[in-house]
């Protein structure tokens, strides 16, 4: 059996960290094939990890205890140094499997040594009362085994974007979380970024007029890696494209933006012929979306081309641009009021508020049974975009869609 | 029979005024629909307009005589202010339907009474041996029909873009000039422009790398206004969209950037509903071309949404930005070298020269016989791509074609 160590490399800050996860995983053979591969190995503490130098604020009585599942650089580097920041979460368990980390993170995080699992020993925590939740920061094509098991340990679950990698997945995590009688919320944090959430109100006013395009590249350039070396660039864990985990935040833009979904979609893939870091995923995924309304979004995505993450919207009587967009942090505003005025930059808010604002929905949603507005079928809605552009990229074809997403008949 | 006045008004200057002419058509019945109107009566002077305070320089012995086919707002507020800042031209003749503006330009521009012709006397040009070519400015869907009575009168013909509205009318065009052994030029005045030509370069140089991601868009909002009075708005002088007469920009850039010619589109238009303005044409097209190399372009035009005029584009190494791109002046030029460096931006050169190169271009083709960069087979090889587009954005299918842009059966 073929195990072959993943590393992740730290990437561009362009808000293609979700998701991120240090695993061992099995990149060939026919077990892994079937069941897109569970046997897991812990990797090292990624490099320049800051810990905390304070111990956990106290918690508040209602606090929702979670579990970490993976703990690679956008786990231990983003989301877990944020919890603090959150009024109503805190770590209280570890899942790694590497031992060494789980106990070096521990301490930093004082996690007791009761509540450090291993991927084997993952389904004690059904049993650990302080475990609320479960948060999957797994490689894409995990997230659906994990979801379930978490659903199985009866935890409530926020997994990281995309869902998973196909619609039937979805529909599974869904299920299982209905049965289990729990909450399932998608790590969109964009929804939570003041800029973003300014840019959703300022459309919803009517900024811009009647929308007329929509534009938004996520980029970067990858690191001379294989498949093998980087999960990013492996098919069964990262899907068709960059589309799944990178290009996802400018897909969703162009939805929760234009407050439409599309009607119809036009997408081309490329592979650069003979690079080793494309020969399971397509270098690049353009897609061109048409909404009811008449607008057009043009989403580009890729992992080589110079590192870029804008959305920008144009309609009758203005414009906004979002440049960086996505990212962890430094986002910038500007609404364009049309008429020959200057252009206006808005700072709504730091938008590294996006973190703590994520956790502390999802805290409301299990304690205050308060609506999630980034639920699995949210989750599932872009899933089904995703295959869509996936399928008319290989079928080079312009692709139909009902009015959820999935593709007419 | 129904004669209606077209006004132009006076465009935001985002590099829509190209082929302007003040002309009253036969918007109307059937004699127009069958020879897409010849029948034209002038239209007054437009607003605005600034006549030189000095008499024309001394021309040199070899200067090329032209006469100005249509007397609108582009060649009275462009190109004419423009003959005295090149080398080897002179404004020769005028044509106009309206009488009084033929006297006041003619005055104001020195041209001799003998030399100031109307719609109906065009064709006594041939007998003026002080003109040698013929500048046709007028709308698009009269391009064809004036260059061949300009080519059948003997002299050499600049024709305004889009070449024409088919590529049966740009074979003919082509045709009429070889049979007259004249030359043809399309007045694509981007070509030499500064900060168009340094772009050129710098693709051709690599200042990108691979490219990947071409995006574009040439964008304004049209005035409440109607295809009878606008023909920008009338399908018989303007074609299916703003595709033909201004996105032709962003198209032209795709190409002459990439260095390539797609081999497949898909296209999007999209008209809005009860809008009178849009009763003919559409009022957005979007479009996605791929290039063999695997770069995608994502174009986008529409006379209604906000004033845009940009063109991107983002490879492996860099990327370059020119914003504006194709207007009369005030173009900028960004480059990104990547690794974390500042963009750069460069001042080529003063972006009105492109009005006088594009002049000197065409009197050193005629006087020198060197070879025309822009000449009636590249207008062709545009108008394929434009009926590919069309094509595409009606049948709603993507398109395949051939390498000299014609659709592959």
């Amino acid at each position: 059996m073929d195990i072959t160590a993943l590393t992740r490399r730290r990437m561009l800050q362009v808000g293609g960290g979700g998701g991120a996860a240090s695993l061992a995983v099995m990149a060939g053979g026919r077990a892994f094939a079937q069941s897109r591969g569970v046997s897991v190995e812990g990797q090292p503490l990624p490099e320049g990890v800051n810990f905390p130098e304070t111990p956990p604020r106290q918690r508040r009585a209602d606090s929702v205890g979670i579990a970490v599942v993976g703990l690679g650089d956008y786990a231990l580097n983003q989301m877990m140094p944020r919890f603090d920041q959150a009024e109503r979460v805190h770590v209280a368990a570890l899942v790694s499997g590497n031992r060494d980390k789980l106990r070096r993170v521990g301490e930093a995080y004082r996690v007791p040594i009761g509540s450090r699992y291993t991927y084997d020993t993952f389904d004690q925590i059904a049993q650990n009362d302080g475990v609320d939740a479960v948060y999957i920061v797994l490689p894409s094509g995990l997230h659906a085994e994990w979801t379930e098991r978490a659903f199985a340990a009866g935890k409530h679950v926020l997994c990281e974007k995309p869902m998973a990698l196909n619609p039937a997945e979805c529909e599974r995590m869904i299920a299982a979380g209905r049965r289990a009688g729990r909450k399932l919320m998608i790590a969109y944090r964009v929804h939570f970024e003041p800029h973003n959430v300014r840019a959703m109100e300022l459309m919803r006013e009517g900024a811009v007029g009647d929308l007329r395009a929509l534009r938004a590249e996520q980029a970067n350039v990858f690191e001379r890696t294989t498949p093998s070396e980087n999960w990013r660039l492996n098919s069964a864990l990262a899907g068709e494209s960059p589309l799944e985990d990178l290009g996802i935040y400018g897909l969703q833009a162009a939805l929760y933006l234009s407050g439409e979904m599309p009607e119809s979609i036009s997408a081309q893939s490329f592979r650069p012929a003979g690079d080793p870091r494309f020969a399971q995923i397509a270098a690049s995924m353009s897609s061109q979306l048409r909404f009811p309304s008449g607008a057009i979004a043009q989403l580009a995505t890729s992992y080589d081309s110079l590192g870029n993450n804008f959305v920008d919207a144009h309609g009758t009587k203005g414009a906004i641009l979002l440049d960086p967009a996505t990212s962890y942090s430094g986002q910038t505003l500007k609404v364009d009021g049309g008429e020959g005025r200057p252009p206006r930059m808005l700072t709504p808010g730091d938008p590294e508020q996006q973190f703590a604002g994520e956790l502390d929905h999802f805290a409301s949603a299990i304690r205050d049974d308060s609506k999630i507005i980034v639920p699995g079928e949210m989750g599932l809605r872009d899933v089904r975009l995703i295959t869509a552009i996936n399928l008319s990229a290989r079928e080079r074809q312009t692709v139909r869609l009902n009015s959820d997403g999935t593709v007419r008949g």
